[in-house]
């Protein structure tokens, strides 16, 4: 059992982060044992790190695996059209089989782009919960729950979400957490995002919620209310430490210091945003002077449409840059940072890093790539100018995933034949 | 002699932009022969076409491939600080040697994300040249120019510069031409642009520019002359079909206009100019409606830091969809055609689409990838889906530059070493 990493290169945690050169990391169980030279032992793997680095497994904080299904439908119209157009009448269709295929696809998608942990909400999650078990990653996942209004469709909503956390929380060998996912503060009423927040108690899990996506939505939540969402979701007493809050792009100064003193996260989604002009952007210098852990997600593939971490990062600090005519905002690190160690602080996991102690999840980049040379600044490089390409192996939970771009754990070409047929029936 | 591609995916460049399904494409000499069922005949090459697409291959405008050398070394600073501070002490130990291995490496990180054509403008040209035509790609290549109103240094950059055009123009079989570039409008006297302007008509060649990228350039232009850079090229009459005008972020409608009336091209750089923050977003849509031929580039790969083209594409229809907030603007087909048959149109090359009698520049793509299924759109895949990892051969000028991912022209390992050896020297 175990993997041996020869002579890799390391990206570090400390002060300077400094990068660790040609060092070896021992992997045990779950963990990441040693990381040093000249480690000996007996390991089920010995992978040849030269010429390679070793980066954190990268954490999508926000998506919707199984929307793979309908990558391409909406594109390059008003989101307002789009869906009710194009994709809940699709959705109608959607069968638990469906939503199957659609995740295992686009786990791999995110695997062979470095991403080992994502967090999830959409329906028929025990699909979603059974392929992550199957490809080996780690996620977050939960039933995303609407109620608009309604009393008795809140009850059945409340106990789906609940059972599924009841029935997955812990599974696949710790791989799979579980969440409590109310919509959005315009979808749901105020006794379902209370009583989500209850049950988050109750089960010590986090709460997803989409936040302030649309100034639509800004506009609407004044109309009702009298305040904007965040301030909304404050005022009801909903905002804590489990929240993980989607978008926030058209939020205030004041409501990112709400979120920063109660200790919500956000997630933050610049691909999405852009795709679907959600006009603004999310003010991520104000958030982080008033401390919030702001991570990456990609959201799903009809609003993306790739699920690839590496160009979030990217186009994520370019978008600040542009918007804020200061090229300095948002630098190589703290944007890497987003998509590792806030992910997992956001996510409550022991991972985002490659440190002795911490959960094996991490892979491996071939720096001999021409777009990676040459090696002037590491993290540069992998923010600024790798691409999925570059990544040869992937490892979640102290096991391989993917070894020299090839997928260990489930037949792909399954997945691609199983996704052929089930699209079908979607193409109108 | 010639390749084979037995049924493969083809997009097309008919009304209705129809996928050509499972067929044969006979390359002959340098061009497609012929596009159909069942094609026979004898080649060196016989590729089995089946789950891959065949895509024009791309065309990247504006960059100056050997600043690779310098990638990551201005990155998250103030665009006038950058230049000066980071790049500018470098460039002046830059060796004839440095600038071949920088362009060899960014010839081969564009092969492998699709690119099979660039228009260039740096120093020791001969350089990229001779690096163009051992690697195999098409190129569009100048010197340089900057006189900042020296008339001694004025003479000496013309001299260089059609020097490289009388030795080079039309080398390596014709897939080298060369054009002028006067630098910038602020960078250059009114003597300098108007002597390339005419070098160029003399040779019939084409005139790259940078123009408006940044406010500041503006600026100074409207206190120097009491107008803005456009309509500054416009009243010392340096406009016409032979300019490629790079960046234009900058710009008013009126100059739109002027670009539009007078046939000049833009090359359009989204990634560089978010990375830069130049601030504000090049007017796309005014261009359409002025019918500005519009292409991509990518910039050099200190300001961007890739040479991706198909990231420049999504990021550039993002950044005209955030901007403007309309999810509408700028869609998949057309994005892909500033990439191709834009591109083509401004370099004065028939290649830009997969077309019987076209020069055979294109690229195979593996549609049987996690990130491209369910293939419910194949332009939509590849313009917001596909990244390099998909690409599996490249042809240019009717010869295999890449089979498998495995190149073909030089020996890659090769340039690699070069330029971990070269690139010491700019560590400081």
């Amino acid at each position: 059992m175990g993997i041996l990493i020869k002579e890799v290169d390391v990206l570090t945690q400390n002060r300077n982060r400094d990068v660790l050169r040609g060092v070896d990391i021992l992997i045990q169980g779950k963990r990441i044992e040693k990381i040093g030279r000249n480690i000996k032992g007996k390991t089920e793997f010995k992978i040849d790190g030269r010429g390679k680095l070793a980066v954190p497994g990268l954490i999508n904080t926000h998506t919707h695996v199984a929307m793979t299904l309908f990558r391409g439908y909406a594109d390059d119209m008003r989101f307002w059209e789009a869906w009710p157009e194009r994709i809940w009448p699709r959705e109608k269709k959607v069968k638990a089989e469906d939503v199957r295929a659609g995740s295992l696809l686009g786990c791999l998608e995110m695997i062979r782009s470095g991403t080992t942990c994502f967090m999830d909400n959409y329906f028929f999650m025990d699909e979603v919960a059974e392929a992550v078990k199957g490809v080996g990653m780690r996620a977050n996942l939960a039933y995303g729950m609407i109620d608009i209004g309604d009393a008795e469709k809140r009850k059945k909503e409340l106990k789906i979400g609940e059972e599924f956390v009841k029935d997955f929380d812990g599974k696949a060998d710790g791989r799979i957490g579980c969440s409590f996912a109310p919509h959005a503060p315009y979808s749901c009423s105020e006794e379902l995002l209370l009583k989500a927040k209850e049950l988050a108690e109750k089960h010590d899990a986090l709460l997803q919620i989409h936040v302030a996506e649309t100034r639509k939505e800004v506009f609407d939540s004044l109309k009702k209310s009298g305040k904007r969402p965040v301030e909304y979701l404050e005022s009801i007493g909903f905002l804590s430490k489990r929240v993980i809050a989607a978008h926030c792009v058209w939020i205030t100064k004041r409501e990112v210091g709400m979120l920063g003193s109660k200790g919500a996260k956000v997630s933050y989604n610049p691909v999405s945003n852009m795709k679907l002009a959600s006009g603004g952007v999310a003010p991520i210098p104000q958030m982080l002077e008033s401390d919030v852990c702001v991570t990456f997600g990609t959201d799903g593939a009809v609003s993306n449409n790739s699920l690839n971490m590496l160009e979030t990062i990217k186009v994520g600090t370019l978008l600040q840059k542009s918007h804020l005519w200061d090229s300095r905002v948002l630098n190589a690190q703290q944007a890497l940072d987003f998509a590792t160690i806030n992910g997992a602080k956001a996510l409550g996991i022991e991972a985002g890093s490659v440190e002795e102690g911490k959960l094996a999840d991490m892979f491996l980049m071939e720096l001999n790539s021409p777009n990676l040379l040459p090696a002037n600044s590491l993290v540069s490089n992998l923010v600024y100018s790798s691409n999925p390409s570059n990544i040869s192996d992937v490892i979640v939970d102290g096991k391989l995933v993917m070894k020299d771009r090839k997928i260990l754990t489930i037949d792909e070409e399954k997945v691609f034949e199983k996704i052929r047929k089930v699209s079908e029936k979607f193409r109108e």
